[in-house]
């Protein structure tokens, strides 16, 4: 069934623009779509294919012999346990007491394609709770996924494994998104909810709803007590996600022991205040019936997000160590492993399957792949008849991003007017909304501060989820994680903005963002004391620092029109590394010399009066500080000078430029360097070298008009003019 | 009233250890107690004297005048409005709302003494919603406090003035912690109320409630959106604080527009949820009565923290701006202005106080020292009966360190047992905890992780609030800003915990407390790869950088366990500047040189077979890596090299050092540096120069057994051995 016929169908894989340079990725490729006998099954049955296979499914449902659930149940509780065991490593407590709810899931509920995980119109399951990830690595590996074989779960958190210590969407083929870090996943399932939600509003017919899938999560007391889920949750009730049905783990325990110690609110109480609809599964241990009519009363309401409060015992089973903390992320030992299996009835070798549960399971690859066919057959009646939205939602689905795209990015002369870049950004935003169907974002209630909204759009709304324009509220760690479940959703191109200095309210999120591959564009306004009077609450000064620190983001800060194209032409490309654009409140001149190339390149000189490599001095800087740069450079060539100016836009990709290059523009023999940025000068001694000098801010910014700070703080073309004559 | 005598009573200033270098201080010193008048006062009429005042006070509330309330509520819309439009810049909008609930606190309801803003028995206020800062100075300014003068309400924003355009503690006196970043401020509120709570619960006696104040806040909507004021006002209900009040500023404006947009949530039954009393105050424009019931009912209910809705319209009496998002957060524009003075009868010139309303405010300072006096009365009964109570909650006052407190660290010796940091952090806190009454803390549920518990003490809990042990939950922001708030409250010493990676969640609130100068612990453990099977999501990176480059902090990486004590002893010291400890999951041996003596220079040598200060080659490490660094200086050395290993504990403190010390540990002369770090190589260039080599990752973790991942990512004694022979 599995072999692949690429040209002949959608593979819907996201396209892959950059890597992280160093962790090891799974070969998607291999995945695909349709074989040939499908295909023909499509061709004959059209759409009754897929009522007949739902109704099979339900039927198989209906007439599942309960022993042979529990049989199944426990298969979970093992292999997690197992795989616990043998890494000596892990958390078997929330498997052994989510594996009921689990199953459900995955065997009775959810549609998808163990051959394809990426198939466009899957359910997305999301566990929250990422530490007990060898649930979601049990189900997938009896639901048949390749990416959890036996020797998979066998080398649960071991080098190069594809079943690490928490879910990893880069490394396990089936899992969504990274989960670990609590709160997260919750509102990577609000993004993953939101999307689809958009999607379908702006694609689906009256005769053809070609975008329709739920999301699905599991969450426990850890990410209840996270802000960044009430952030999310109270959005998702805002939008009326009525296909994010959540699984709240209510097990009254916590590392610290009884929640009793740290959590004693309602939650229920709480989510009925943020607009959704809750429904208590009192016995979550062995109450089938109950988990599954709670899904079907939760599928019954569309307008609504709804948690379902499933009480469980952590480490269901084990005699003596089920409903504590010792539970949660410790392996039981050899000793409570057998005390276990006796008390659940578990006569089997470790990570065994029996027979009965792998042939129930058994047949989830060949109802996958016919749901999948069934779903293009749709597609593929979709395209005969709408052409146009068709093609759209491919390149959506895709993420392939239209030929000659980037020619609608704006240029600037030096003649054209100064601007803030946080408007120049908002021309940038509102030229590829127009060549980009994928584009779509918004700010953390700062839209007419960030400039970032698209004016030809209007708001995604409860009512009008087809618009782009996302009003994520004051929310920015709801907001970044939202953004990070909309662009692994599908090929969607998400941007969402605050001031850079609030990156610190979402800066887990943004971590997650470039570890997990996540190609959210970040809009970071007001990126300096150039902001003036709000003062140092609000002005950033390590920040540009601490993202040239982190791994697999592009830290980016244009200086005029042209880089702030440059900007965005890099981060658009870059759909598999996040981009942070720093953006000025304060009007900035278009300088000479500045060019989307050049910020193809992370550094280059914008203006030089050397010859031979051998400039008399370099002078650097980024953002608003380059004009301060390139006015010092004038001043000193008057004198005789001979200056390359050098605007450092992304050190990132400086970095990854060829030595040749990177020597043409900074050479090792010039040491006279001089740096000049609005900002802790932590890190530049990389790039003026221990004989250059960094001009920058080392203390806390202050309130008080922009222009008065920079001349206090030294950051002024007479502090370069005068530097450059010391180095 | 105000001349000091400050040998007389108690001055209750935090005590001053460390300063932010460079930003300007208020002179705390001229502020003090009593007089010898009212000394005599307190000795006359003893426990008296209370009651009369504030018998007085209320005959004062309920004969006031309405229209003489009005006037003065209109004074200080005013006086906000005229401060904005002067500095062109600013949010009048709040203010002009918020102007009938701030009077009635400040006016009629809150006990403080203008004349020493740090009296420790006042009730404190804070303005959560800080863009609204000029409604505190406003009243601050009416009130009498020296901080707020007519000048200074001029000079609103301007550089160096004491009214920015955010509230600063630092800058401030009479503000008490930083706000603007929204959701910190209600999160400080839990904190402050936390700290009177469990203060009073250790000291108060029956017969005298020596502490005793509530703690009041105004947060708006943003506030309410942030995910941290969820987690705050979580604990808030679980912990049962009576005595905080929060007026919620309900006007359903935010920047963006209506709330309407992205805010639809029921929050009246979200904090039912939470466990909190609500009431709703319907118009809070002119329905004093309504707000001073409001509060009289709040303070009724004992066993639970008490959300005041109050319905405001943004910007009230503005006839065109009025309940728009225009007049949030700019100036109301010349016309406006007339036209607002017209629309409120307002005839004055700009910053006019009319006389009427400058006298009725004009008793606040009398009545203010009489209160003080009247505490300072009081606690000299209780230092009479209560000797032993009195002397420690002094010293928590005041937040003097008991003498020879730093001789209960423990020391090692090279043949002490190899320890985990995080193992030996728990014995210094535990050791400390017996030397200093001030210290309590805890862990965002990770206690026994990150190894936090005070053995000795029990859980600070509703009905256990004297114990010291406190259970954040999973809730790093509000984690943070709570120890904010209790570091800003008096001289109790915070310290709170989690996974290192995980201060990406609550770097706002770091952030806060490096710019407020708040003295908080930040225990942070599991700081590398070295936690093993985690995985990525679990394993900081950059982290250490990205503390190195912001201001004010100090990030310590100690080695062992005379490290872990020595970076015990300057974070203690370091009241005003708050220290995060990098501790490590894995085991490492105690190495032979280190010292607490050497932690505090920042950087040392730990060993050294060369003379003249011209070692071969220097080998750096921190933390975890000083022992591969001091393993690799051992074979190096049995090759005939000379070799230095040098510790590098805190950058922050190294820096600081004089530049003959630092020649004495990194001689400019000697370029062969190699420096190894289990975290991003950013930064390192400063201290290896252009020709050292830095070992480090710059790259994301991965989840395998520590070792296993120390060794794939080249963090081992061959590759320092190599680097060394390199350079």
């Amino acid at each position: 069934m599995a072999a692949a016929s690429a040209s002949s169908s959608l593979s819907l894989l996201p396209r892959t623009l950059n890597h992280h340079s160093s962790t090891p990725h799974p070969n998607r490729l291999a995945l695909s779509g349709l074989t040939p006998k499908t295909q023909a099954l499509r061709t004959r049955h059209g759409r009754r294919a897929r009522a007949t296979v739902r109704a099979a499914a339900v039927e198989t449902l209906e007439k599942a012999d309960t022993s042979l659930v529990e049989k199944s149940v426990n298969t979970i509780r093992f292999l997690s346990i197992d795989a616990v065991e043998k890494a000596n490593s892990g958390h078997p407590g929330l498997p052994m007491g989510c594996a009921p709810m689990g199953h459900i899931l995955y065997d009775e509920v959810m549609r998808y394609n163990p051959s394809n995980p990426y198939w466009f119109n899957r359910d997305r399951f999301v566990l929250s709770a990422g530490h007990g990830c060898m649930l979601q690595y049990a189900l997938l590996h009896l639901a048949g996924y390749d990416s959890v074989k036996e020797e998979d779960l066998k080398s649960f958190r071991q080098w190069g494994s594809r079943t690490p210590g928490h879910p990893e969407n880069f490394e396990t083929p089936g899992v969504e998104v990274t989960t670990g870090p609590l709160g997260q996943g919750i509102a990577n399932a609000v993004g993953l909810a939101a999307a689809e939600k958009h999607l379908a509003a702006r694609y689906n017919k009256p005769d053809n709803e070609i975008v329709d899938h739920y999301t699905y999560v599991i969450l426990g007391d850890g990410c209840q007590m996270e802000g960044i889920s009430n952030e999310a949750c109270s959005l998702a009730g805002h939008w009326g996600l009525g296909k994010l049905i959540a699984f709240y783990d209510d097990n009254h325990i916590s590392i610290d022991g009884d929640t009793e110690i740290a959590f004693t609110e309602s939650v229920d109480t709480r989510f009925e205040g943020l607009g959704w609809h809750v429904i208590w599964v009192k016995n979550g241990n062995t109450g089938y019936d109950e988990i599954r009519a709670a899904i079907k009363e939760a599928k019954a309401v569309k307008d609504k997000p709804t948690l379902i409060k499933v009480t469980t015992t952590i480490g269901y089973g084990s005699p003596n160590k089920a409903n504590s903390y010792s539970v949660h992320g410790s392996a039981l030992g050899a000793k409570e492993v057998d005390a276990t299996r006796k008390n659940l009835g578990w006569p089997f070798e470790p990570f065994h399957v029996p027979e009965d549960v792998k042939k129930h399971w058994s047949r989830h690859i060949p109802d996958g792949a016919a749901l999948e066919a069934e779903w293009n057959a749709k597609f593929a009646e979709y395209e005969k008849k709408y052409k146009e939205e068709a093609a759209e939602l491919k390149s959506i689905i895709t993420g392939e991003l239209p030929a000659g795209w980037d020619k609608a990015l704006p240029t600037y002369t030096p003649e054209s007017a100064a601007d803030a870049t946080r408007n120049l950004s908002q021309q940038c935003l509102n030229a590829l909304a127009k060549v980009l169907p994928g584009l779509l974002g918004g700010s953390a209630d700062l839209a007419s501060s960030n400039m970032t909204l698209l004016k030809m759009f209007g708001d995604f709304q409860k009512g009008t989820p087809e618009e782009r324009n996302v009003r994520f509220g004051v929310r920015e760690h709801g907001m970044g994680a939202i953004c990070n479940g909309i662009a692994l959703h599908s090929g969607l191109i998400p941007y969402c903005a605050t001031f850079f200095v609030f990156t610190d309210y979402m800066r887990a999120a943004i971590r997650i963002s470039a570890l997990s591959e996540a190609g959210v564009i970040y809009v970071m306004t007001h990126d300096s004391i150039g902001l003036g009077e709000d003062g140092p609450t609000h002005q950033p000064i390590e920040h540009l620092a601490s993202f040239r620190a982190m791994p697999n983001i592009l830290m980016l800060r244009p200086a005029d029109g042209n880089e702030t194209a440059g900007a965005y032409k890099i981060a658009v490309l870059n759909r598999k590394r996040p981009s942070i654009l720093a953006l000025s409140r304060q009007k900035l001149p278009q300088l000479p010399g500045t060019s989307i190339e050049g910020v193809e390149k992370g550094g280059y000189a914008i203006s030089d009066n050397s010859s031979g490599n051998k400039p008399d001095v370099i002078l650097i800087g980024t953002g608003s500080e380059l004009e301060i740069a390139a006015k010092a450079g004038d001043e000193l060539r008057k004198e005789g000078k001979t200056v390359r100016v050098v605007s450092l836009v992304s050190w990132e990709l400086f970095d990854e430029q060829s030595e040749a290059y990177k020597e043409s523009v900074l050479p090792a023999a010039v040491t006279a360097r001089v740096s000049i940025e609005a900002g802790s000068t932590f890190g530049w001694e990389k790039i003026v070298g221990t004989k250059g000098k960094a001009i920058g801010i080392d203390r806390f910014g202050a309130s008080a008009p922009a222009g008065k700070i920079y001349k206090e703080f030294g950051l002024t073309v007479e502090a370069v003019i005068e530097a450059a004559k010391a180095v």
